[in-house]
């Protein structure tokens, strides 16, 4: 009896003190969870910074001028947040420049109505005059193909089949319409055509054309067409005169022209870990955009941040296990050659990357996170949910992290995205609109919070569930 | 043993009906609320609604020429929705009215700064000449009462406790500092202050002045003074100015005057119950507005959501089981007439209510619901939980539902108040800014299907858990 009666306690005592080390250590994280949303609603710099990339330097194309102003800016703004290191990684990029504002109009018989067009990222000029042809709408590259030489030959052809309303994520309907944008013209030229017009990836109706990478792939030169984005509501009106004149033409003329590569950066900011200092943590978006607009959704908010993460870790005195880097990637709109350079670099150094954030889906409220990883980290993460509730953050799907930390291979890495809320986000994506007042101050907040405490969680609990 | 493996199989067999009878409910449900989703996404009518709502006939505050117009729009349009009755419920509603649109400065020595203000409603005006006096600023109403007759005496009082950013849900943040709002006259008046001005209700620093309801509450009308909003940066700079020179002195001018009650409408239509018409479920949201712009998330975006969940039912097909009502109430804003009118007459005629539903909280991505229910009937719906989940539909709290369905007093009543992102929504709150193009067309919809499946599932379900 004694004896069962000591074991008894003993085993009521390890309970209690597993317990109460339990109990310690949640309410430990869940104290520095709420301290991690306070700093960022109450005291952070991601909004300022992101005024300042959006206001003062304005949008950030891979090989511009003021890509390499907002390279020197973010480096001399980390350099104020206490990282042991902050650096520059060359990286050569693609250059391409939009040239003069582009025109285009329909001309049904003899009335011409213009129409609001931009010319695709990557896409060659029209002739100086420009070009004016018949149109072919189609709503596939199946439908195109099936149309064949006879019927696409000479004609401009027209993408128009709408990103599709009834997905609940945006980012879904994107994915299902976006094969227009990137491969139209290159499918469009096989078969004759002269030209290509595409409908804007956007989920509504208006005047905003949205630019966006194409791609002529390994076709020759000689045979490469220009190609560019119509408005949602020009695409309405055109493929409605199309019906009622199957005739009618569609002139537009555009000055783009790629150049020579250049020299751009990625930045990086590196906290050495005190525990596990060969083991990286990364998280980080990217600093080039779209020419048409400041980019600040896409993705100066992920750029913004990414810096706050640590900004918030320097103002909570908080000191990382492992170590951090905050990576500002170039190029990720039309190249991918800041990921491609960094994981270049990292493979060189023999580095391990044990766990990789993005944010590159805009600077809305947050809603979770998108995770590739196996099913046991899944869980581990998965694990974190009810810390998470209440600061609204109830969405952990396995999925898509982000294009720049796409590259990296470190075995067992988990890589994320942060999910914010999608609705809006394709009423802006690279178009004239992405401006710094389509940015919620608070949102933006949440984002860089929601990153912050993931960031922590993963320091302190791990992640790699194969040691 | 015959009997036993009889036994065992009548066993298997009843838990396979069971299963599949639950798989069969489950999947209907399921596909049931697909549909909804799809067709608030693809075929709805709620934001041209809104669109003629804000555009065409604008701000509707109780007793104003337009808010009757909007009475008989939605009339008009519920009329084309098949409902088995659409009616109009007299109420008599406060008339205020804001006059000349206010001005306002700091005298500071010799220099005068305009700043925005806005009359609150229900406020007298002031002089015609307006009013001149020192200021004291106070962070709340016991800061006042601390400070007492010798200290307020012949001053305009100035509130100008900020919302707490802290908190997560803007609502909440709200909660704590709308006493200043409401009651800041009424007790500064007790000192002697010959007026108050409010730090506007908004999250963050612009230019905009945000009205809304304030109350004497009893005191004489003698003792009355008049009472405006300044905007979050008008009230940083009279602040910063006070800590300079505490005998700056402010001036404001306003012509705003209550006026008799006059006759408005709530609006109702209804759908008989095929299995239940004694069970009423309502849904709705409530017509008047302030009248600085044209209230489309307060509550333009409530009342087309919930015309549309009846529009989506049409749409599909459903015929409800029990009896439905779309209510669009009259003067939440000003006076709440609208709600107690509805449940007075509810009273009179014996009714029976199972279940509320309101949208007055914007017309941003849904979130979930705020439940008013006991435990049992909060369990039922979580329950539902998993349905919701493909549509990003996350958080079921208890809390406030919505003002309009409170004063509903039916035994075993459930109220439910939808919830979307709240993080914009004093961005807008009674201010200038709150017009069409600040609701996004996909957040209205997502909303209404949100109502919507909520409506379904306790239409099929039932929610009285003490039968």
């Amino acid at each position: 009896m004694i004896i069962k009666n000591l074991m008894k306690k003993s085993i009521v005592s390890v309970v209690l003190v597993l317990n109460s080390f339990f109990l310690f250590a949640q309410t430990n994280e869940e104290k520095m969870i709420k301290e991690i949303y306070k700093s960022s609603l109450t005291n952070s710099k991601c909004y300022s910074w992101l005024d300042h990339l959006s206001n003062q330097i304005g949008s950030r194309l891979s090989g511009s001028a003021s890509a390499e102003k907002a390279v020197q800016y973010t480096r001399a703004q980390m350099e104020t947040l206490g990282f042991d290191r902050v650096y520059l990684q060359e990286v050569m990029v693609p250059k391409w420049m939009r040239g003069e504002k582009e025109t285009a109009y329909i001309l049904d018989n003899k009335s011409k109505t213009n129409v609001p067009i931009c010319a695709l990222g990557g896409s060659i000029a029209t002739s100086k005059s420009g070009l004016i042809a018949e149109v072919i709408e189609v709503q596939s590259l199946e439908e195109l193909a099936a149309l064949g030489t006879d019927k696409i030959k000479g004609k401009i052809v027209f993408y128009n089949r709408p990103m599709d309303n009834e997905q609940i994520e945006s980012f879904h309907a994107y994915s299902g319409a976006v094969d227009q944008r990137y491969d139209g013209a290159k499918e469009a030229s096989k078969f004759g055509a002269v030209g290509t017009i595409v409908r804007s990836m956007n989920l509504r109706l208006d005047d905003f054309p949205h630019t966006g990478a194409q791609s002529y792939g390994d076709i020759p030169k000689s045979q490469y067409i220009p190609t560019a984005a119509i408005s949602t509501n020009g695409a309405e009106l055109l493929s409605k005169k199309l019906k009622s004149n199957s005739k009618l033409k569609f002139y537009f003329k555009q000055s783009c022209e790629q150049f020579d590569d250049v020299l751009s950066h990625n930045v990086v900011g590196e906290i050495k870990g005190t525990e596990h200092p060969d083991k990286i943590m990364v998280v980080g978006g990217h600093l080039d955009s779209w020419d048409l607009a400041d980019g600040s959704h896409d993705d100066g908010a992920g750029v913004v941040q990414s810096m706050e993460v640590v900004n918030i870790f320097k103002n909570l005195g908080y000191k990382p296990k492992n170590t951090i880097r905050v990576v500002l990637f170039m190029n990720e709109e039309n190249g991918l050659r800041g990921g491609k350079k960094y994981e270049e670099l990292s493979l060189a150094n023999n580095e391990n990357h044990i766990f990789a954030l993005e944010s590159d889906s805009g600077g809305f409220s947050p809603r979770g996170f998108s995770l590739e990883c196996d099913d046991a980290q899944f869980d581990k993460i998965a694990s974190f949910t009810k810390v998470f509730e209440p600061y609204l953050i109830h969405s952990f799907v396995k999925g898509h992290s982000g294009s720049d930390i796409g590259p990296l291979t470190s075995k067992n890495i988990v890589k994320a995205g942060l999910k914010p809320d999608s609705q809006r986000y394709f009423d802006y994506h690279h178009a004239a609109n992405d401006k710094f007042d389509a940015v919620d101050k608070r949102e933006l907040e949440l984002g860089a919070a929601t990153m912050a405490s993931l960031m922590y969680l993963i320091d302190q609990n791990g992640i790699d569930t194969k040691q």
